[in-house]
């Protein structure tokens, strides 16, 4: 019988782990169970390294010792139980580059706890798999020491979430999977009911709606890291099933919301040694717009656009003139050194900016004192020189501009920004940059139907002070809606949400719902709100992508531990599959092709 | 702009909360939001009782004050924000039974925030209101402070319980929620794949293989308060979707695994101030079964089955020695202070036994020194001294005999047990009576189809010593299999499993699958099995059912923010419900009635 002991981890198998001997244990006989790393043969002594979660101990086998024989057989990632006798290394031999270096596992007895076939793949860290190889073994592929890292750092980093919001007497409600569905935003993972024919729960797309009732239940400060499901066309970063750090606050502002947030994310990055300072950088939505022509700015690096409308106004050059005259912008910005960049080069930033709609782009580089670019006639001295001075244009930098409505020039501007980014690699001026983008606009108009649509979450808020013009302005209100951005992702999303029912169906029914549709869609929520729901808001923030930024991956596939291949497949359990004809009878459904 | 200050609770809204003004804060000015709980005139003065979860705060608005007119205007359940200087009540005035009892708050300004319909039920704790109607009004039912308390200590023993284990360097891991659909044990909640037309994901009945796979990957040790789902028959006690405190161990055996769970239980219960002792007692399976006739017993009572077979083998009493001809049992019960059950008590009893396959059921009253009983006759006067010794009776007893194959028996006599339990409310030896009862059968008949079925899990593995009859006495193996039992219920259970494929599939076999049915089924499993899979168990245990015992609650409806009636309905959001006609030509799908 054992007992956690000492080591905590010392289990009926094994006496301690393989990443916690050193010198200090020299003399004693302990057991260590583990994979078979790798083995060589050094003048017929057989070296083993032993690896477990914990780390790598180098298992020493003797020829015509008593563990020598099972060395010999064991293959790589054989399971092995190893007692032996640990012995100080000497000196010359000390690996310092192994926390276990110091010593070595004189072996006296191995065990071969379970075999293993020769694997399909090489589990060191350069070794080039495909990542559908890698998702079919996936029990191989978590043995790499780097994605068992990344496992370990999502649930440490959750815990420090945990207790950072717990502290603050938030309490963690665990909100329902089987919900009611609804059509708007994203399309909902359906499960047929059986006890009620013809009818299907959904999948959360977010708590969204039980958290706010938690609110209006008094629950005060509620707190979820929760799963949210979303039927859509799978992309790089997207899955079908994704964790959200969910939270909800009652009688709050924006600013109190932020600084709930700002203090987690300080915790979280003061676990990894990182020290993040707040309150965070606040940009007005229209300004991070203007100055970076992207809602989720990457602010590691300084690049900024300048609207240079006010110096074409009365320019020849009718591309700019033209523009100005139709109430569009011109705006620019500097890509500093990428006077390099060639006329291929500048036919590809072209052809970016096109596919965004926009009509073409104007650039000019500044070299050796003197501008070029196919366009330079069309553009005056006086111009030429208004431009330098605005973007502080020196030599060896190149200017691009976009002349088109500022709902055209942002985003094309902004994507150029991100290639300027990528290509000319500029220092970063911080590893973490936060910030919050506030007052997204409340509502837009959609462009299938062309009634009023919210452009986050229908139960956003607007402004107190601009609330008026809903009856006369509404694609004109500021909400409080904010996003929080770290290094160019769009980390999380919140607001200050709607309490007052006659608020709430007001912005309804400019979204063409009237009460009666409102009452069967959301008739929860807003039946709620006539009992004294309290001011409320909340955040809810993506997990998998704050690791996948904190472990630095490509794609959040590297932070979760059984994802899903683009097309929604689990390659390892070969999930979804056909179900029996009897379960589908129960269900009441037939497959139609 | 406000900021998590000096109480960390203070927000734009509210400087402190309901629950923490005393004497100290005399003379502050003060801003409270929350619920108008009660309200009374008192000679004109208005006392307005403000809750938030926090606790209340006694408001007091005098005739004339800048307050009245609002104070007066508000109903019960507004939410409001009241303003005021804290005042010490006069000694006299004090109210002992309120933690805010030193101090009132002297209304200079209150606000309706939101506010209230007249509420459709009180929410006075003893309020008589159908359940139906509280799920309903589920928002309603949560400000009710027993049921607000359920939810906060669910969600601080959850913190508790995570705590614990991340000291022994758990590490909580995610596992999927979209997984494939395997037709053993309970029916599968089914996702219909967009994707993927004609085939479907399963929701989870629980992590089993994702986490005996994380173990196959090197975890070593993982834990996740996981949400899992069963498409059952619904009754009080289950809920479609219920939390699972599941872990799992690599390099473990039993006891390893018992030692764990035994100091979380610790750890939880020393929160409440309850001091829990281990390790907690074991017994196995077939002893727990003669002795209790349950695998669940309460032992808060010491009431213990005797077998008396060895009293009765030539008995005249056809009942009893034909009985034991037959293989069978004679085991009895003594109720203490049953002798006062009536006839027709005597007679509902019987029926309670016949319910479950018994014959009939001998009892005998034992009063003033006298044995009485219908079939007194039959029983020798012998027999009826040795029974009486074997039991231990005294005056004023009664004693149950039941008479039938053992797997008969047993049951019987612990349903009888229960039921002399519940009716004779002998006191408890212990307020917390935890048991591990271990070595279930690993394998038992399946009545349907005349194949070894498993017990409990077809993950278990066999008593290493035991694993021999597989080949010959396949019904007669015990298995590492173990159920932790506190208060008369099942809390969790859990096994060391298979990690030899081998192992694996020889079971399988015995269950009647072929190796292709086998890997068809659960190929992830074994498949990870040939790689070098370590020995390893865990547990799952029922999160909501450990809530419930812990709040007393009649249902674990009560500790569950929004639960489902025992049709599967959410009454409050009204889920289940149609789908779109084009959501259901996307899936594929055709309803047949």
């Amino acid at each position: 019988m054992t007992t956690i002991n000492n080591t905590s981890k010392a289990t009926a198998l094994r006496t301690h782990t393989c990443g916690e001997l050193n010198a200090s244990h020299a003399g004693q006989t302990v057991t260590l169970s583990g994979w078979l790393d790798s083995k060589r043969n050094h003048g017929g002594v057989l070296f083993i390294n032993l690896r477990d979660l914990y780390g790598i101990t180098q298992v020493v086998a003797d020829p015509g010792g008593p563990a020598f024989k099972t060395a010999e057989e064991a293959k790589s990632e054989y399971a092995l139980r190893v007692t032996g006798k640990v012995r100080q290394r000497p000196g010359a031999n000390a690996n310092k580059h192994m926390p276990t270096g110091e010593i070595e596992l004189e072996a006296l007895e191995i065990q071969v706890l379970n075999a293993s076939l020769p694997l399909p793949f090489d589990l060191g860290e350069h070794a080039g798999v495909s990542e559908e190889t890698r998702l079919k073994y996936r029990f191989l592929d978590l043995r790499r020491p780097r994605m068992a890292k990344n496992l370990v750092l999502r649930s440490r980093l959750s815990r420090i979430i945990r207790d950072y919001l717990y502290d603050l007497d938030f309490n963690e409600v665990e909100t329902p999977m089987l919900t009611r569905s609804t059509p708007e935003g994203a399309r909902d993972f359906v499960v047929p009911s059986r006890n009620n024919p013809g009818e299907f729960y959904a999948l959360p797309q977010s708590p969204q709606q039980f958290k706010q009732v938690l609110m209006m239940s008094g629950m005060d400060r509620y707190f979820q890291l929760a799963r949210n499901f979303r039927d859509e066309e799978l992309r790089s970063d997207r899955q079908p099933e994704h964790t959200q750090v969910d939270l909800e606050m009652s009688f709050v502002d924006e600013q109190d919301i932020a600084r709930v947030v700002e203090g987690m994310m300080k915790a979280v990055f003061a676990s990894l040694g990182d020290e993040v300072s707040g309150p965070f950088p606040e940009m007005e939505f229209s300004d991070v717009m203007l100055k970076y022509g992207s809602d989720k700015p990457d602010l590691r690096y300084s690049l900024e656009i300048k609207d240079c409308s006010d110096l074409f106004k009365t320019s020849e050059f009718k591309v700019f003139s033209g523009a100005l005259a139709d109430g569009g912008v011109v705006r620019a910005i500097r890509g500093e050194g990428a006077a390099v960049f060639s006329r291929g080069d500048m036919d590809k930033l072209t052809e970016l900016v096109k596919r965004l709609g926009a009509k073409g782009l104007v650039w000019l580089r500044f070299k050796d004192g003197k501008w070029e670019s196919p366009t330079l006639k069309f553009i005056s001295e006086a111009e030429q020189a208004a431009l330098k001075e605005r973007l502080g244009v020196k030599d060896g930098d190149a200017v691009f501009l976009a002349a088109d409505k500022a709902a055209v020039a942002a985003p094309c501007l902004g994507a150029l920004r991100n290639e300027l980014i990528a290509r000319l690699k500029p220092a970063a001026i911080k590893k973490w940059a936060f910030l919050w983008v506030r007052h997204f606009p409340l509502l837009e108009k959609d462009a299938e139907s062309g009634n009023w649509t919210f452009t986050h979450n229908p139960f956003t808020a607007p402004l107190p002070e601009e609330a008026h013009k809903l009856d006369t302005d509404p694609g004109n209100i500021r909400s409080a809606q904010y996003d929080l951005v770290l290094n160019g992702v769009e980390l999380g999303s919140g607001s200050v949400r709607n309490h007052s029912r006659a608020m709430q169906e007001k912005i309804f029914a400019l979204m063409g719902y009237d009460k009666e549709q409102v009452q069967k869609r959301f008739g929860m929520i807003v039946n709620a709100m006539d009992f004294g729901a309290p001011p409320h808001g909340g955040i809810g923030m993506g997990y998998d992508r704050l690791i996948g930024l904190i472990c630095g991956t490509e794609s959040i596939r590297d932070v979760i531990a059984f994802p899903k291949t683009t097309s929604g497949a689990c390659l390892m359990s070969d999930a979804p599959s056909t179900i029996d004809a009897k379960q589908l009878k129960e269900l009441h459904l037939k497959i139609e092709n």
